[in-house]
């Protein structure tokens, strides 16, 4: 028995997240599991019932759960707030709060959607990468940040800032993800600048000595912006800080041309971790049926391996998605190779009949 | 009489450098100029010479001239050196020294190299965009920069910080650049995160009001890296910091599948500004003569507008290497549409030929 967080969000965000519960239901009867839902409000929905958008109640509720499920939060209604009770503050709060420090980003090139890439096919090739992304030190969450006015000199300060510590167990997670795949381990920083990038290099060349079986390299992150288009088959993992790994993640999404079917997983040392699709709220399209669930579905089969350890049902969602992008079923986001156009409900109904 | 302080640099550096000087030299007999060339040792080559890569004699050099045009510096025989020894201390070094805060790096499409981008040519139609990168602030220069050991931890911290000022003076170039382009700004930053970013926001918004021909609007800088592959077409002039425009700026760069031919120019408040070809110093390839002078010349180029005012010299080279290209000339390092593969020197004497 499971006990999973569902933090619907806004948006697309709940729409996604019921084709998710109906793969996790049915995950439950085919692989004798039992989870248990339990729904809390995030983001603008939060914010609108209880004006914050990641209310104690919520964070209590994740608390009590084995694993957390996430939508997506956002919208133009919420734009206007000031930055501690917008939307994404969700997400932040939760990352800090469950010390989410590892941020799994897989880009995968779906064969049948190859053709969706922006990048020529020769290039993309069978893009496979994943980025392990810091994801609770760095720029985002360093003091001091703020805005002082000395002398009528206005000024504003972030601080990017990392321990040996930080860098060391984020590092631990990239190499053992590397370990059950190409064995390949690109760090990327800008040590010819920075001194916290000097430090990650340092520290994750140290880490890389416990895995001989891993062979680590390191890039600048200028150049890794480049190789990423220019040559994406030349990556396995990519361990990175905070920032750049928000760029390059970005980025990688992107050159796969399924922005709306990738998932991600937040790890840290202890349950509950979170799993949310990498695509945003999308309000323009909310409640037309057209949000493609693969991203939040992808996700659930990301908790099923990282929190649940149950690597063959995971398994056997990702082949139903991919059973079903091979014979052609495709939300309207997709715009390749098309045989059935199906919302976002009976694209659902298609994967669960071939769990 | 313009004084040029004429730094080389290492690897391909002083071969791209010596086809630039060609093409002055004809700017010189077409258009009536007269320049002076003093050569100053830099990077690797200084290092080598006097031990440090930026010694003061470039610097009184660099003071004594109109503009500095710059080749290239770096190789494995100085990757060892402790940071402060690295040649690239030597571009950080002029930047600063020179007060060089705007760095504008166009990222054109060759119309008969069209095929030598990654991506799509339906997606990447006439890409024509000026990226303006804050290059003194941020997280490169600010301080407290360094590392610390207390209680046994250690950690290492970079601060990005910017003033009120800063932003201005940056905004207004790229205003101004738009005001001579498309008309449009986008200006990256990360608001919804970072201090510093929502005091770039702020700033650049005042700022835009002394434009009102020029649009503005802002995107987050995860986004931008996705929009400059999905849809590259949509910006005109991005405006951004100077970590976030490094990353950017080579990711616009490598879209257009000619990184061996794009110029950059980092201006400041009063002269000297300095030019650079933004492509690195190659040493694998340096003295095959395979290296394409173009980002070089184009760098010269602007020179000729940015620092001495000469818009038609400036055009009439610009015109010439398109003619170049056109004709069918290339170096070994494009590998599209080529009817003559010629050498470095042989490039340079083509675009020579029609100026
Ligand atoms: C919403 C924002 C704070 C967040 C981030 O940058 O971490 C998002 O872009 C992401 O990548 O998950
Ligand atoms: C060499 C390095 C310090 C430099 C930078 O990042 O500014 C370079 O990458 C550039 O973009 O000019």
């Amino acid at each position: 028995m499971y006990k999973i967080a569902f933090l619907a969000g806004d948006g697309i965000g709940p729409e996604v997240m019921a084709e998710a519960k109906k793969v996790l239901k049915t995950v439950e009867k085919k692989f004798g599991f039992k989870f248990d839902f339990h729904e809390g409000l995030v983001g603008g929905a939060a914010i609108d019932a209880y004006g914050v958008p990641l209310p104690e109640s919520t964070v209590k509720l994740c608390e009590d759960c084995d694993a957390i499920l996430f939508g997506a939060v956002g919208g133009q209604k919420w734009d206007a707030l000031s930055s501690q009770l917008r939307p994404e503050k969700a997400i932040l709060g939760l990352r800090k709060h469950f010390g989410l420090y590892a941020n799994l980003r897989p880009a995968i090139l779906f064969p049948p959607l190859v053709s969706a890439s922006p990048i020529k096919q020769e290039i993309i090739g069978n893009l496979d990468l994943l980025i392990v992304r810091e994801l609770t030190g760095g720029l985002y969450f360093g003091t001091p940040k703020g805005r002082e006015e000395t002398g009528g000199v206005v000024r504003a300060f972030d601080t990017m800032i990392y321990t040996e510590e930080e860098i060391k167990r984020v590092a631990h997670i990239a190499f053992k993800a590397a370990q059950n795949r190409k064995k390949r381990v690109t760090s990327v920083d800008k040590a010819n600048v920075l001194a916290t990038s000097r430090l990650w290099r340092e520290v994750v060349e140290r880490i890389a000595k416990e895995y001989p079986d891993v062979e680590l390299s390191h890039m600048y992150v200028d150049n890794c912006s480049m190789q990423l288009v220019v040559n994406p088959g030349q990556f396995d993992v990519i361990l990175t800080e905070n920032t750049f790994g928000d760029i390059l993640s970005d980025e990688s999404a992107v050159l796969t041309g399924s922005i709306g079917m990738l998932p991600s997983a937040s790890l840290g040392d202890k349950k509950p971790y979170l799993y949310e699709p990498t695509h945003g709220s999308a309000p323009d399209i909310a409640g037309t049926g057209r949000a493609n669930p693969i991203a939040c579905i992808l996700s659930a089969a990301m908790m099923l391996e990282y929190s649940f350890g149950a690597s063959e049902a995971s398994n056997a969602v990702k082949q139903a998605v991919t059973r079903a992008l091979d014979e052609g079923y495709r939300t309207s986001d997709i715009k390749t190779g098309a045989g059935k156009v199906v919302s976002t409900t009976e694209m659902g109904d298609v994967i669960v009949n071939f769990i």
